[in-house]
């Protein structure tokens, strides 16, 4: 058992988003991803099995996903997509975001 | 592709505490807890494969661990147990508490 804080785990950077593994396991991996306002991780994805959860743990931003989609993202908000999948983040032009990703099985 | 918002999934329920299935799938199994305050969910344990995770999106509490221990709870914090390890958690007497489980494998 083990307890990890984001927050005290890692701030925002300047040029691009910030990402801290929080774990990883074979049953797991988890990152945590603190985007500030206007940063992204752009639509991407890998070719395995297995699915990942982005959930929203503060701020406001979007998920992308295939053909142009783009979906509101807010507190409280957890998106499931496959690995295989395409998936993206963006933080909201005026307002930071903070994301924790589990992914299993991890890659 | 699916987002589900937690905060409009379920509220606070009067008795014990309210739990919603977010997401099941043979990668995952994810969860929504409310606990109003001093609600919990006791110390227990699956005598199977696998991890879970804790993640607290709002309020205050205690994850509970093997032997007595006591883990303050509070939003960002991921805690990362065994599912086979005794783990519980519980709100804060003057508090309400929001976490997301995930469980992989699923069980």
């Amino acid at each position: 058992m083990k307890n990890i804080n984001i927050f005290d785990l890692h701030d925002f950077k300047g040029l691009v988003f910030s990402s801290k593994l929080v774990h990883e396991s074979p049953y797991m991996k988890v990152l945590s991803f603190n985007f500030k306002a206007g940063q992204s991780l752009p639509l991407h994805s890998h070719d395995l099995e297995g699915e990942l959860t982005i959930t929203v743990l503060e701020g406001e931003g979007e998920f992308l996903g295939a053909e142009g989609a783009v979906i509101p993202a807010r507190a409280g908000d957890v998106l499931v997509t496959g690995i295989a999948e395409p998936h993206g983040v963006r933080a909201a032009e005026d307002n930071d975001l903070r994301v924790l990703v589990t992914i299993a099985p991890p890659i």
